[in-house]
């Protein structure tokens, strides 16, 4: 691993070279430098938290002079109790999956003494932007050793002494393991996201984790493929058949549990013949916890029949709301006339991330998870159990909305593509076909 | 399914509203629709037949003027012995797969009455890309109705009476079938592919099928993602204890089968012991099939000691001719001090496309498959076995040399993503942790 400062295309060629050696490398040799990374880690843990605190006290300033969040700030903050832990725990627990490369996935005989075998593989390189999070150079870089992919990491100035701290830790481990120089590369450098974007020849995948804004400049400022997610503008569809309590319950956790999660609740779709009956007590627990309801004529109308706090949090909605991932104590509320108008409204304003379905009836609920094109689509469960750590991936590298790949959280295998092996016997493609004297493939599936 | 001249926007539109149907449709409906379309087209035999007619007429004339190529016009062809009813064969073959859709492919208990499935789904909308083999519709018009995809398909102007003639067979077959109209959207108007390129909003995979030149063009001028490959320069590497007569064999049909295939030899790197032993053998073989070799120094001086025929045959390689597709008889050889070698060239001049070690060391062989970075790594067998119908997928979509997603040939399943149902019984992340009184995951794998 090397921290650099040396322009980006030089970084990608050197972890280009490196990923072939990685590739290769057997499975203990990888582990044995999880395993240093994390004993380095507690030996540098000193050194590490008073890097953080650096970081802190800029961040500190910047967010009392309004130029940063302050929830960018806390995520900063690795001094919080269980947080290093937590670092440490997540590297051992990478460590301990089951190796992600070369699982044969199909074997086929074509001939005989012609076998054909797809087995895993890694991507290859990948690029790594993130903000403020510092621990996630360490997870990241633990899951790239793990599936065999070479990684450039690219941190957000926020971090930038953490970062380095961290990255000096790990950099020392790998000088001790088989992991070839340059497999990790660190940039350092400012300002170099654009050049990095444009190195499609070298770079496989890009994972960009940190915020909306950052994944949607990502997105589109480059050709190489990005795993992750800009919007999660989840909703939920409260059907005419759904109970109450439950309702209630998952409704308000879906939007209360923890409003800046990508998997929080952003829209109420909910059935006209519930207006006057389950809403109003949806809609009361969801005021007692603080949220504005952004409503349509029809519901607000209902809402406003209820008086005191419920009717004060009543808003009307605009056309783009439906569309808008608040991310705070706001709720957009649409009525609908039925489960298809519930689908469609998902269809055309969606972000393919999580959607949920409250009803009692089985047969709707099952048309909507078939229908509803999100890479989560939930019965009476909610949103917020869209993550890798609750579907129990162990460490998850993030959540993808894209369309091919990988969908929803994504664990290892998110990092790993295939090849296909041909062993063959000096075989020739003018041997085959129906013609006299050729043969017929035999493809035969044989036992994995 | 409707034959449109309605700008690219609307058709993408309806396409994305109409694969909300499809994705939900039982197989038994888009099995029926491949019937109807099976059958319209043999009704429609004749009218095609002369539109193709109409096509290879204007066909003729440009390739006499110059302007389109011998083979592009073989392509065009409909009427060669064989085409038209392995047209209709590709349609029975696609119906008589397996459904891809709703397959399960992991099944957890997350808690009682909490279970997670991850269910394989269509991907949403395709824009298929082609130009001259006018059958690519029907192969594709149909894969993308087995596999509940929508589809937007765009086809070159020199087919474009072919192509007409067959949406409207299939066309008055869609409408007797249950898949929704929109489904299978056919743009004839001229010169949309940049707006169609645009459409990331509705369009969730582009498959281009032709020449180099539009996918390298396609590739470069869209955010969607693209399946398929820009070059194929495959390589052979001759190893130090490769057979001769082997060797030999698989390296002219590699390189002479077919010249024109993505799959074709370009590359052959030879050990430098083999120079004087393997090389004379394989050159002479390869120059009595009309080759040219564009040789480095030391194969060049190993070969012109053979005089004659072989000798005239040999010219100077340039740099550039280690990264060119020639999809001609030509062949770039150079002289490697070892296996690694071999692999290091791979790794900077390949296309990931497909590649072939000569040799009778197992051990090096395997070395050789486990790093070569490629779709293919073949072990004495032609690289002409990339084929999605050799490796016995049936129908293919095309060739992949893409790091992620799908890779190499590609069947149904490269047009397949999957979502996650989650069926709870009300439960909400706030009672899961290790907190007081709260629920541990339970993560229990079930059967599939």
């Amino acid at each position: 691993m090397s921290v650099t400062n040396a322009d980006p295309t030089s970084a990608a060629e050197a972890a280009k070279l490196a990923a072939l050696t990685l590739a290769t490398l057997p499975v203990h040799d990888r582990n044995d430098a999880l395993d240093i990374i994390h004993d380095e880690l507690i030996a540098a843990k000193d050194d590490i938290l008073a890097a953080n605190a650096r970081d802190m006290e800029l961040a500190r300033v910047a967010a009392a002079g309004g130029s940063l969040s302050q929830s960018l700030v806390s995520r900063l903050d690795l001094a919080r109790p269980g947080k290093f832990e937590d670092m440490l725990k997540g590297i051992r627990d990478v460590r301990n999956l089951e190796d992600p490369v070369g699982q044969v996935t199909l074997r086929t005989k074509l001939d005989d003494g012609l076998e054909l075998e797809r087995v895993t593989c890694p991507i290859g390189v990948l690029l790594i932007i993130f903000e403020a999070r510092p621990e996630v150079i360490a997870n990241i870089a633990s899951l790239a050793v793990k599936s065999g992919n070479a990684a450039i990491l690219k941190g957000g100035k926020e971090s930038t002494e953490s970062f380095v701290a961290i990255s000096t830790a790990i950099s020392a481990a790998l000088e001790k393991s088989k992991v070839p120089n340059g497999a990790i590369q660190l940039v350092t450098t400012r300002d170099v996201i654009p050049q990095l974007l444009a190195l499609d020849r070298y770079i496989d995948l890009v994972i960009p984790r940190g915020s909306n804004e950052l994944v949607r400049y990502i997105k589109s400022s480059t050709k190489i493929p990005v795993l992750g997610h800009a919007d999660g503008i989840c909703a939920a569809y409260l059907a005419e058949s759904a109970n109450a309590d439950l309702a209630t319950r998952v409704i308000v956790d879906s939007k209360t549990n923890y409003v800046a999660a990508c998997n929080s609740l952003e829209t109420l779709l909910v059935h006209k013949s519930t207006l006057d009956t389950v809403l109003p007590k949806v809609a009361a627990a969801l005021v007692a916890k603080g949220v504005t309801l952004k409503c349509d004529p029809a519901s607000k109308e209902a809402l406003l029949k209820l008086g005191g706090d419920v009717a004060s949090k009543v808003e009307d909605a605009q056309p783009a709301d439906y569309d808008t991932e608040f991310l705070a104590l706001t709720l957009a509320v649409k009525t609908v006339e039925s489960v298809d108008d519930a689908i469609l409204h998902i269809h055309l304003h969606g972000s393919h991330h999580t959607d949920t379905i409250l009803t009692e009836e089985k047969e709707e609920a099952e048309k909507f998870m078939s229908a509803v094109d999100s890479a989560g689509v939930y019965w009476n469960a909610s949103s917020r159990f869209a993550d890798g750590m609750r579907y129990g991936f162990g460490t998850e590298v993030g959540i993808s909305t894209n369309k091919i790949h990988s969908r929803g959280p994504v664990g290892l295998e998110g990092l790993m593509i295939y090849k296909y092996k041909l062993r063959g016997t000096g075989q020739i493609s003018t041997n085959f076909g129906s013609g006299e004297g050729q043969r017929e493939y035999k493809h035969e599936k044989l036992p994995l």
